[in-house]
Order: structure tokens, then sequence, then C-alpha cells
């Protein structure tokens, strides 16, 4: 378990900025996140897209964004050395459950207690003073492929698979036969990242599924992968799934299954069955709300209105930032959401440091700044 | 008299990003500032100073910052091939009057017409449907240097300078007695450009006046002018003043007198006279509020109220953003200025062109904002 004043839920752009805002106000957090990298949609969406509206950088990349906000963040981000790992920042996991503590409701001029406790899907949990969402449009989490013959209430097929396996993380599919499902960028990375990958984790053998003979990715890759069915050492299978093949194991129907084969109408209207040891859907990625939309705080739209003084939910204790939050005039903007996480920041400096200075300080001049930034004049 | 959408009064940080903000909506605007650069506090008091916290930028000077918001706001402040200035950009003068014309109140729903008049200290006007003030503190003017013996109701004199000439201007002291009074960086820089200016440009001798022989000046700066007076090429006179002597003109107390002389006293407490045909003041700026507050506007403690849904002031069609506004939670800081522009641009587009679509676009992703930007995709 982990303890913390406040919990950042989100690690997008306007969740980078949080961090480094509470952390320059001398406020400890922990910064959650579903993707497997820090920066939100600008490094899952549009990496490589230019920005021309963040005050003072005329024009970026979403990824030099990102970049930049991390590189900001890195004083209250420190590396462990133990693990080489950013210990406050938590990747590839999701926020599942947030309780709150209301048995002992603090004096309104009293510092916060530790009222809140979240889980994560990893297992982890945090018990915090406060919580910040910096959730943009929701989690972003791979989009399924619609699979008829999946019963909707077992558990997924252990071989059926949205991710590449994380650095260092054996591969499933070593010497076994992949199929990889999809037509955009995703896909055809991870078929090119499959084929190249180190002997002792590459496939022995690897099928690309899609809807058409025609894909929607970026020009060099698309290349790359007729290169590679070309050499015949992917097969491309055209057709859109009808069916699932499943072996459930001896457990019974609580243990995940394995699919075995799934059957697709290709374009001449003929079903025909694809056996295979793992299915890769790549898809892409889609926000979803998920667990947010049941942790009580009142939504307009799917979005959580907030007070403009201290960007505060109408849960006290609970503050929300960015695109997910909603109060007249706004705009769905990053610089907004950087300056509505400051001022949250400031706000939960009164309420968790009620004893100390609350005058505004400036990086330019402040020597107790310069300190926490870890930069000496 | 130039007419426009918006006038902005202030181009600092977060004047220059009004600008772009406007532009980026397809609203017309023009920006003034006394200061004969752009860039506000930032260049006129902290050039060199490092900034930490302006989001996506982990480290950058005054200078550097306001030099991009420059570029930002480029395409919208475009150069005049005839005069090679940016034609939008009114540097170097203060609005002393604002004027609104309430005969006609437009219905709610109606675009605004031109009511406001402005104009200026080098005696321009303009005319603009609405007005968005972002003065900072004030506008940033000289502070005076105490002389007593000058007549509170008569004009400067005509050789009291605070300023030194614009590029490509010529001195009005080349080949004559220059005293510059100051003991800072201001003054030191000077002594330092005017004993280094083209022959033709040269004063004929130079005197520093500062009332004790110790300056408050960077080191590199005070060894330079330590030399300067060392050679001989710049003396160095001790003393505060107690008096001034004028010469008027034949035209009477109406036209400007010159000053002759100035009487100081010295750290020996006896009093001398230094004879001089131009004085200049280097003491630094001060921020004043100066005629903004005789405009009618609300203000509290020297702020002016807003709402923070529109930025708008209580005088309908003018706006008030950065750190001259004040709403509960207000922080005086450059991004949460950034904020403020934006949405009192949006506000604005709502105001001045009810007629086209208000939807948000994203310059990542917009054509028509590309094109606005100059941009191709």
């Amino acid at each position: 378990m982990i303890e913390t004043d406040v919990v950042v839920i989100g690690a997008g752009p306007v969740g980078l900025f949080q961090v480094f805002q509470l952390g320059l106000l001398g406020l400890r957090c922990e910064v959650i996140d579903v993707l497997p990298e820090a920066g939100g949609q600008c490094v899952a969406l549009y990496p490589d897209k230019p920005i021309y509206d963040i005050p003072g950088v005329p024009v970026c990349t979403g990824r030099e964004l990102a970049a930049q906000l991390l590189k900001q963040a890195r004083p209250f981000l420190p590396v462990d050395p133990a693990t080489g790992h950013q210990a406050h920042l938590h990747l590839g996991q999701q926020v599942v459950s947030l309780a709150k503590d209301d048995t002992a409701p603090p004096a309104a001029d009293a510092p916060l207690p530790y009222r809140f406790t979240l889980q994560t899907t990893t297992g982890q949990t945090f018990k915090a003073r406060a919580v910040i969402v910096s959730a943009g449009a929701g989690a972003f989490v791979p989009k399924a492929l619609p699979l008829p013959g999946l019963p909707a209430d077992a558990p997924s097929p252990a071989n059926l698979h949205h991710h590449l396996p994380a650095d260092g993380q054996p591969a499933p599919w070593a010497g076994q036969h992949v199929i990889v499902a999809g037509g955009g960028d995703e896909a055809l990375q991870a078929v090119l990242d499959l084929s190249q990958a180190a002997d002792s984790q590459r496939p022995a053998r690897i099928t690309l599924l899609h809807r058409r003979d025609q894909f929607q990715a970026e020009p060099a890759l698309d290349t790359a992968v007729r290169d590679l069915i070309a050499q015949g050492r992917v097969e491309l299978a055209l057709g859109v799934p009808q069916g699932a093949e499943l072996a459930w194991s001896d457990a019974g129907t609580q243990a995940p299954p394995a699919l075995t084969a799934i059957t697709v109408l290709g374009p001449d209207s003929q079903p025909r069955q694809l056996p295979l040891d793992h299915l890769l859907v790549r898809l892409g990625l889609s926000p979803k709300l998920g667990p947010l939309a049941d942790w009580g705080l009142p939504m307009e739209r799917k979005q959580i209105p907030v007070d403009t003084a201290s960007y505060a939910t109408r849960i006290d204790g609970i503050h929300a930032v960015g695109d997910i939050n909603t109060y007249p005039g706004k705009k769905r903007l990053l610089l907004c959401g950087f300056h509505e996480a400051t001022l949250a920041a400031h706000a939960l400096l009164a309420r968790l440091r009620p004893d100390e200075p609350q005058h505004l300080q400036y990086t330019t001049t402040s020597a107790l700044l310069h300190q926490r930034l870890g930069v000496s004049h």
C-alpha cells in the first residue's frame, strides 16, 4: 500500500503538469495511467502531429510536448535507483475503485485525513488525502475485436492479447502461430515488430488478418509489411470474424478458456477457419470512462462539473482538471488544463498544509522553489 | 485612425498570446504597449532570469519566452513591407483615454458595433468593437529623478530624457555633455552604450551621477564602467540632486524649458553645481496604473474583477486578462493569463462573429486554423 497526499489519475499532459505544480508546492503525489507510457492522447493518438497553440511553443509534436512535460515534472518523479523506475509514476494500470471514508469528516479548516482508498488493475492500493482526476476523455483502452461465439460472461481467453510484451518481458507466442488483427498503424507496426523480434521471442508463424487487402497506415509501414508478405514471412488473411472456437480447461468455466481457431467470412463470402495459438488484436485505442463513471461523481454529459476557483468537484477532496471537467466557458484545450491544474494544486496546498505560508512564490526568484526543483542560483 | 475588432492594451506575454488566440479565431486586433519592445516585465525587468513554470518549457529566460510568444503571434502581426514594422503592434505609446459610445447599445445577440475610442500618447486614435486589458501591473514607466526646483505645473524640460533613442534615430546629445543619473544596470548600460556609440551619435562628455561610489549592477557591467571611469572617458559625480537651473524659451512658461545645470549635495555635504546639456535619468521602470484607473472600470485593490467564463469586466465589451484582473482563486502566473486570454478570445468570437461556427477547432487537425497560421499539411 502506498500512502500519499494526492493521487493524480491520468498521466497525460495535464496530469504531468499537475505533478509539477503539486511538487512545486511541496505536496507528495502518485500518478496512475492505464497506458504503458506517460503523455496520454498526445503520445497514444497523435505523437507526430504538430501542435501550434501551447503558449511559448510555436510548434511541437505530441510526443515532444509529452517529453518536455515529463522532463519538467522529473524533480518530482525521481528514479528509484533500486528498480530504475520513476517510483511515483504507475503506468499500465487502471484505477478500478475509489472509496471515500466519511466516518470522521474533518473540520473545514483542519488538514484532510487519508480518506481515499484507490485500487488498480494490477492490485496496487493507494491511500490519499485528496484525488485529482485528470483523465481526459477517459482511460485509453484497446478497441475489442467483435468475435461472435465468445460467451459474454466467461473470462477473456488467456491467448487473446491487445499489447506487445513490455520491454524485457518474455513473449507468450515465441515459436508459435500468432494472428494479428487490424489494418492500421498499430497492427502493421506489431507485425513488423514480431517479425523482427529476437529468435527467442519471435513467433514461428505470423498471420495478418484484415477485412480487405488495403491498409490505413503510414506509407513506410505499409511498404515494409507488404514486403514481408511478398517474401512469405507474413501471411495475409482477408475476412471478418464470424465465430471463435474455444477450449476449456479442466477447471471449468471459471478459468479462462483458450482460443483454438477463429472463423472468418472472406471477400468471396466463404467462411474459412483459421487455427491459431495466439490472437493479438491491434485496432487502436478508444477512451472509456470505465470505472470512473461509478465513483459517485456527479457528471454532466460524461464530464465532471467543477468550480473555477479550485477545480473541486462536488465531492470534498476530489478535484478534476483537463478535458474531463466542465464549467461555464470551458474549452477542451491543453493550455486550459494547465491553468486548472495550477489552481487545483494551490487549493490543495491550503487544505493539506493550512499552517504553511500560502502566498504565491515565483520560480524566477524563490529560493524554496529552486531547492524543490533542484536548481541553484 | 485605425479601426479594428479588438484593441489589446499591453504587449507583455499574455497580451502577445491574446493576439495569437484572437488571430486563430479570425478576429482582427491591434496591440499597444508603452514599452519600446514587446514582452512586458519579462523583457523589461527580468530578461535573463530563468522561468521554470511555463507548461512544456522546463526552463527559459524572460527574453526567450517573449521571443517565442512574439514568434507564435507573428502570423497575426505581419511586417508591413512599406515600413518594415509589424503594422498591428504599436510600441512606445500609452493609452491615455478610453471612451465608450453607449448611445446605441446593441441587442444581446447582435454583433458589437465600433463603440470604443482609444487615444495614445503619440496621438494615434483607435476605434474598436471590444477592448482587452492585459496591462499586468500597469504601464511600465521610467522612475523619475526627484529634482527639487522643477515647477510641478510646467512642461518637462526638453533635454530631460528617460530612454535611449530607438534604433536608427539620431541621438539628441551627439557632441554634447550628458549626465546619466542612476547606479543600477539601466544606468550603467546606458553609460556603456553612449561611450560605444558611433562618432555621429556619441556625446563629447559623459558624467555618471550616483549618490554613492557603489553600483547595483551585474559584475561585468560594473567592471566595464569602472574601466571607463579609470580611463577618464566617463566622469563619476557623487551626490543627491538638490536643485535644477532652468532656461525658459521666449515663448513663455507654456513651452518646455531647458535644464542648464543641477545642484547636487555630495558625500562631503557640500553643494556642487553640475552644468549639462542633457540629463538622462535611468533609475529603472515602475508599473503605474496611470490613466487606466480613470476609465470607470470597477477596481478592487488595483485589480479589475472579471467573470471566469469570459474574463469580461463589468463594462460590456471590455475584458481583462493576466495580472491586472482578479477573481476567486486568482494566481498571478503567466500560465493562468494564457488560459484567460484564450477564454476571452472565444467569448469575443461569440459576440463579434455570432453567425460563424463557434465549435472548438484544434491546431493539430483544423485546415482553417492551418490556413490562418500559414502552415500547410
